[in-house]
């Protein structure tokens, strides 16, 4: 059995702990013996019990009317990274990009400087330190997995690991941003910037302050974790040059598609001169470009390499159950417990 | 070091071959210490080292101006797999359609039979005899590789073994013949069926007789190969059904095109009452379907999984190094010789 730590409970955790609790119906995770040992947050309090919690009733503990739970406990996350026994951490807690990455990076480091496996599906710890963390995963013999970073759980780093053995990425180009997607449609359509940004909170893509994704930031971080991992590195989000949203009047948007073409916020990454850069624009396309087809939360991650040539991945409507699929698809590529 | 036995010095035998004598223009290839210990044809005679061929001097002894080589010998294919000393069997003969894939099968199984990993792009024993292969791979320690038999080089197998774990793959489809594509798309410019078939030959992907392309044979044994290795098996390329893009008069191509669709050869597999069912046939779909967009010898594949949901993989004009990239791909997943 796999002893878990959770770290966040928020829409991800859930559909994850959800997918769980049904697991019979995915004979795929008859594999996955895990046992949750404590589920931490960072305004719902805390559950644990090293005999493994049950996460149908941890689900309705998290829920406002049902505070009560047998398990309940005040126990803070680093300290439960610190000091609980378990295998895997799986660290969920919501990305800080003011705090470049804080607290997660600490919360995976601690964890690997204990020898345990980590699976996370914050970007902070792969766009501000997958170097240093990277190493020392090596150094330990643990796991760092990150699937669901990018693309919610496409197998974007599984490809890469897995299915370019020998071959070099020399370039990646893709539309990794939910929430400008959806708004770009929307304006297409004739709908203001704030119609197109309600219908994205309504799909559950855009946070209360869309300002991050607007702005660009989301995309900056996932160019970063992508150039960390695939390019060789090093790439900060804060060194990806942004064209935000908001500098893209709405009236370009539908002259574009007015004249049949499509404007769609393209996220680069690419090697030049021995440095590794990375770009977050706003692109006009034709639509015979197979960017331009990708609608709504849709997503496509385009590499060039230089044996296999170009090599595109797409996904279409994902939901919490794709990115919670990420994060399962990492326990179930764990090694056996480290020691 | 790995020793290899080639069998076939076709177009990808011999790209395989001359990206191996300038290896050092790709990094990611430091990793395969390769030695060729012979390498058998059907028609142009054989060559064996056992200290290895030199491959340079390989790649001019098959061109009919320097018939000598050092290594010249008489070995046929099928004695060379039972009696020379090789690590891996890299399987690169031309495909039998009418064989039923021998005699490709045969020597993939001999060489399991002896202990040895087996890598193949011919895409007859995984149609016709996967689960068998398989079995006797897993039963002797082997590994029993075949990336280059569906998109050239592209990782559809390693994708759906490290990328998917877990998850379920309930149905795929895609364009995954190239003759029937470019044929296609030049027939939508208004080119005859004899000047689009012309054309398929220049780019080097129609055979002199087209007709196992045309009928949907060549799509049909990658829809069972796919099939039997994503969706569980058993089907049988006898078992898919095909339409001929022969039947497809080109006027119906034009008229799709006039009224702003396009034809394309579709190929698909699925689950349906316990059985598994395969179909190639031509169909129309508007312009901004991803299938649409795939162009001359370009491919796609959408794989519908229980819990990642849509996920597509594109490969845009591969070419020879695409194909044999997938036999490197192969070669550098082996584990170490099997004893």
């Amino acid at each position: 059995v796999v002893r878990a730590l959770f770290l966040g409970f928020g829409h991800v955790g859930r559909r994850l702990a959800e997918i769980l609790t049904r697991r019979e119906r995915y004979p795929g995770l008859a594999a996955l013996d895990l046992s949750v040992v404590a589920i931490t947050t960072g305004r719902h309090g805390a559950l644990a019990n090293p005999s493994g919690i049950d996460l149908a009733s941890a689900l309705r503990a998290f829920d406002p009317e049902h505070l009560d739970h047998p398990d309940r406990t005040a126990l803070a996350s680093l300290d439960a990274v610190r000091g609980l026994d378990y295998d895997v951490l799986v660290e969920m807690t919501p990305l800080a990009i003011r705090a470049r990455g804080e607290p997660a990076i600490t919360h995976v480091r601690e964890a690997l400087l204990r020898g345990r496996h980590v699976v996370t599906c914050n970007k902070g710890p792969v766009a501000w330190a997958y170097e240093p963390l990277a190493r020392l995963a090596r150094e330990r013999g643990c796991a760092f997995l990150f699937e669901s970073t990018v693309m919610d759980g496409a197998p974007v780093f599984n490809l890469a690991r897995h299915g370019l053995r020998g071959d070099t990425i020399e370039r990646l180009a893709g539309i990794l941003n939910s929430t400008t997607n959806v708004v770009l449609c929307a304006l297409e359509e004739g709908l203001t910037l704030d119609e197109a940004l309600a219908r994205a909170r309504a799909l559950g893509v855009a946070e209360a302050d869309p300002s991050d994704d607007l702005e660009g930031w989301d995309a900056a971080v996932k160019v970063a974790a992508l150039g960390n991992v695939l390019l060789g590195g090093p790439l900060l989000p804060e060194e990806v040059e942004r064209e935000s949203l908001a500098s893209v009047p709405p009236e370009r948007v539908r002259e574009a598609a007015a004249r049949g073409r499509r404007i769609k916020m393209d996220c680069e990454a690419w090697r030049e001169g021995g440095r590794l850069r990375g770009r977050v624009a706003a692109r006009e396309l034709p639509l015979d470009d197979p960017f331009a087809l990708v609608a709504g939360t849709g997503s496509i991650l385009r590499l060039t390499t230089a044996l296999l040539g170009k090599l595109s991945l797409v996904e279409e409507n994902p939901d919490l159950t794709t990115t919670a699929y990420g994060v399962l698809s990492d326990l179930l590529s764990l090694p056996g417990p480290p020691r």
